[in-house]
């Protein structure tokens, strides 16, 4: 097989793994010290986290725990947990108070399959059940590290991150004048590449990897979520509504601001591919272990949704 | 000093360490890690969490650990933490679509005195800075603690607990029939019970308590929750709107699952007293050390507000 084959059958077989341990997690029976799992919220919180979706977060957190020889059910939960929280933002986002979307993937987002407060409250519980699956040492038996990866996925979520940068973009849609390049790269590190960045970053610290690695994985982490979001932002221009699932061009409609808005095409395309090189080289150190890492910056490229 | 005056002393205390505690937490630089907390967003938080309410919680939480000698910045820590969910979960529990409260300790509701979409980002962003604040090597020196710590915080706030005790008191609302008294105490064991037991759970495991003081102290916070949760159904009914800073007799024009309505007031103030009672029989074996605890289930029983 080529690098490429190897990568997508990774991308395929991490999304499968990733989708049986939702799965498993989000099963009825209660854990020791819950009550009881209400049926029609359980199915919507599994309705808002099955099914869809590349699973990216979980492939880099996969992958970057097998450049250090780790792999296995521990690793899997702490993906799962990041997926949560990824599925919990997008439940959030779409709530008509944010962003009022009726579709996401192609199906009706949650709020619109099941009711506003419904999906107020599954975003509520899976971002807590995500802290949940990773602080449990069934996730690693090293409790160092199950503490390193709550506050490190608590950080990339919160108020300075991923919550921020939402904020941030609901200011800026609100916001008559155009957006400037610095100012929409700072709202994505933080809206989208913090995550991602956090998804690497984890499989680091399961990895054990020493501070060289994680210097190394940390740029990595950093070029690929910024590759990714400029490549969505090119795509949202591109790609024709039935393909993405949802209404294309939009964002230009709102003064979202995205890097082609700030920069135009071309120079958002040529930011994407630079991205994606300095992801490829600061791989460099791990050699044929790092392709398929390599692979997915190549990816992020190239990928038509 | 009585008893009761100590009690009343140490409660204004705790309310003082947290209310500081939680300024300083929701101050404006950036964590390491942390890209940029916007400042609006910000404000809200701080809207959300400071200035109110009697902080029982934390009291819990404090008072806990005292019994074993501990005490100091990381048991504040912790206690902010609780005081955060709590009130993530009164912003998330306000908002038009679940109980479209306007007003809130004589305040307006986070979602009135800003917009919806920051309400429902606020919330967010406290319960997820709740993970980041209890997983920090500040609050505890011993992973293993903040680990655990973080494991029954989330499993308390979580699906099984707090936001399905959440999910069924709506569902309880919107159906025709009464209440029976068993699932009234369910549903308010997971809705309320479970943060409060937390909190007596969390002051065990930072004081290293021993296999029989974690149980003795598990009996006390599961009498105690459910007694401040009677005393609030019976408080609703009894006392008037300005005391409250919320329209009294509410809850019984919209079939809320209160224990008053599912087994009348009398039937309700006998549990009520009987679990304050089961509460301070649960500390005998802290002797003097425990009268600070033992008044705090007197005072659930007491007081007017």
């Amino acid at each position: 097989m080529t690098g490429k084959e190897d990568f997508q059958a990774r991308l395929t077989a991490v999304a499968d793994a990733t989708e049986a341990m939702l799965d498993k997690l989000l099963s009825a029976s209660p854990l020791p010290g819950e009550t009881f799992r209400p049926a029609r919220f359980l199915a919507a919180m599994r309705y808002a986290s099955l099914g869809g979706g590349k699973r990216l977060r979980p492939f880099l957190m996969v992958e970057t725990a097998r450049l250090f020889g780790i792999e296995g059910e521990g690793v899997l939960r702490a993906a799962a947990a990041v997926e949560m929280v990824h599925c919990y933002s997008l439940v959030h986002d779409d709530l008509p108070a944010l962003d009022n979307d009726d579709l996401r993937r192609g199906r009706p987002t949650t709020h619109r399959a099941y009711d506003e407060a419904t999906a107020i409250l599954v975003g509520d519980g899976l971002l807590t059940y995500a802290f949940d699956v990773t602080a449990d040492p069934a996730s690693d038996s090293d409790p160092a590290i199950r503490a390193a990866l709550v506050l490190a996925l608590a950080r990339a979520a919160g108020l300075g991150n991923m919550v921020g940068g939402q904020v941030l973009d609901l200011e800026a849609e609100a916001a008559a004048a155009p957006h400037t390049p610095e100012a929409v790269v700072m709202l994505q590190s933080m809206k989208t590449g913090a995550l991602l960045r956090y998804a690497v970053e984890a499989g680091a610290i399961l990895g054990r990897a020493d501070a060289a690695a994680k210097a190394a994985l940390s740029r990595y982490g950093q070029a690929i979520g910024a590759a990714f979001q400029v490549a969505d932002d090119i795509l949202d221009v591109e790609a024709d509504e039935a393909a993405l699932g949802k209404r294309a061009g939009k964002d230009a409609d709102r003064n979202k601001a995205t890097l082609v808005a700030a920069l135009g095409l071309e120079a958002a395309r040529a930011r994407r591919d630079k991205l994606a090189e300095e992801a490829v080289a600061a791989l460099a150190k791990f050699g044929e272990t790092g392709a398929i890492l390599r692979e997915a910056a190549r990816f992020a490229v190239a990928r038509k949704n």
